[in-house]
């Protein structure tokens, strides 16, 4: 099993996690590296549940705080192992999101008295099903493990505060037709040509842009798999296409379904996948103490994030964490060291009670 | 290992047949009851090749036949095992072409003094990629063990001779995009959506319908099979479309690929399988002779049949079998028992000299 040095500094410490592969569902390794480290730290109580690994500070604050970060990446594109090159770090997962999960183990290794207490989660299975997310399992099985007044989730976010996100919904749309032998194609109807109007309608969708706490969200709708096939000499008699939308936080799960209903009329629509987009909730007292410790800047959250799932539990959440989201996911996925650097310094300043300090740095 | 009973009546064989489950790549089991059964025939001389079974008479006749048959099916679609009701034997196989097996192999078992030599061929993997078919890998391996004046294949055809067969070509259709995160959909390029074009494209598609020799061949272009899709929230940057092209034999495999490859102008498209059409040829003596004893009528074969590649050998031949094509493939495929026997009463009256009895028959 591989280890990681927890007291290395934070920028080795993101290169050692992504290089440990840790594509959904295989989290194993990179799950025990992390127990491991924080269960040498006296001053933290540990848990480990499947893939999830939970470490707590228990100094009887009267306040305390939830940081997160999942532990999970989407499938390897030819993106390991990492590089460093003139201060950016490349790589699978350098992004998205083990920059903030270093920024997370460095925290749990050095605070050994924070102003709140702390809860660090490290979990799997985030890029995938909700069914299967660490999180959620966590929220269901062991809740009073999560229990805090505020929660920062590390999802990259170029190291400014972004607040609510949106939510996703994940349908497969069917077509249907009728085999037949492909030399007398005229016996059959093929499902895949049918799925020609299907692909149009996405290609004809306009994301709406609504404003929503003086935040702009921009929704999007694309198909994200798509099969169909019985053999090589055969008119296939199903196609199933799968979409993912993605929607603004002013509209519910219902709201979005009947939406993609609507969009494609005439089809078979099967939802797979669901969670909920999770409204900025600026005006909540600790979002806001948080935010003016950190800068004061916030932008509105594109991605579906485990936000949704704090504010769910009632827990005021906010994603805060280094990277720029839009290499999340892309070939070319990378991080500044510089922001896994600042992110770490505004976070410390902000649990050892130096507010606003961080928010200078730069 | 199943074993079958040569000495049953026709259709009772070709019920043992169907329920002998012989997708492409698993005839083994099939090959070997076929094996065993022709190999306790004293009048014959039995080679097993991969999954092919190949008899021969060795009578120094003046002329010598091939019966051929292939005994792998498309794969199973809830029609097995078999059902016999008012006349009609239902399964996977009955129809493509497990009563043409059962044919031959009553010919084989009876047969002792034809009066032309008799090669009988059954042989594995005709529903898949000709690289992988039994027949053809004969021909390359032992070409001398098909040498013949004349070639029955007995695809199904009504009982009815079928000359020449369309060509066949597959190729796969590639459209690229760029991933994102489905979330920041708009920082990639979705190649599923890029596809929507492909199938437009083979909506709009009208087949020609050349005449040869009096036929009229019906031209036909499907996808059979497509993929593309990372994971639930990336932005996939491929799609490919399977797409098989059926043409009539007035043209050659590259004027069929040319065809194509401008259909789908400005997009990537590779070939992966491709075998060409036979002409009628129905001018050839060994031809005409045997459909004046058959019967007298021929119609345009559609599907493709091997007998391209006993064209390409330079042996004539035609197809003629039991069951009726725009069934083959199909989820209730069948086979009228009446057909099956009337094969058999045929072939038997030109193999045994008593030359159109059969043909009379009915």
């Amino acid at each position: 099993m591989p280890s990681i040095d927890i007291h290395a500094d934070v920028v080795d410490l993101t290169r050692q996690l992504v290089d440990i592969e840790s594509v959904s569902r295989h989290e194993r390794a990179i799950a025990g590296a992390v127990e491991q480290a924080l269960s040498a730290l006296e001053h933290l109580s540990v848990s480990r549940h499947g893939n999830t690994v939970v470490a707590r500070t228990e100094l009887g604050r009267d306040h305390r705080v939830v940081l997160a970060g999942h532990l999970d990446t989407v499938p390897v594109n030819g993106n390991l192992p990492s590089r460093l090159e003139d201060g950016i770090l490349h790589g699978l997962g350098s992004c998205d999101m083990k920059g903030g999960d270093a920024v997370i183990l460095r925290l749990a290794a050095t605070l050994t008295e924070p102003v709140h207490d702390v809860t660090f989660v490290l979990y799997d299975a985030e890029e995938i099903d909700a069914a299967l997310n660490g999180l959620n399992l966590l929220g269901q099985s062991g809740p009073d493990l999560l229990e805090a007044d505020f929660a920062v989730l590390m999802e990259p976010s170029n190291g400014v505060v972004e607040a609510g996100c949106q939510g996703t919904l994940r349908v497969e749309v069917r077509t249907r037709g009728e085999r037949a032998h492909a030399a007398r194609s005229w016996r059959g109807v093929n499902a895949i040509h049918a799925a020609a109007e299907v692909l149009t309608r996405l290609n004809a969708y306009e994301p709406r842009r609504p404003v929503i706490d003086g935040l702009e969200y921009r929704e999007g709708l694309n198909a994200v798999g798509i099969s169909g096939g019985v053999a090589g000499n055969v008119v296939p008699d199903e196609c199933v296409v799968t979409v993912n939308h993605r929607f603004a936080p002013d509209r519910s799960e219902a709201e979005a379904e009947a939406f993609v209903r609507e969009l494609f009329d005439g089809f078979d629509v099967t939802v797979v996948d669901s969670a909920p987009g999770a409204l900025p909730g600026l005006d909540r007292p600790a979002a806001a103490a948080f935010i003016e410790a950190v800068g004061g800047v916030v932008n509105p959250k594109f991605g579906w994030t485990d936000v949704a799932r704090f504010s769910l539990l009632g827990i005021p959440a906010v994603n805060y964490g280094p990277g720029d989201p839009l290499f999340a996911h892309k070939q070319d996925e990378h991080v500044e060291v510089a922001q896994i650097v600042r992110c770490e310094e505004q976070l410390r300043a902000w649990l050892t009670g130096a507010v606003g300090a961080g928010g200078d740095a730069r």
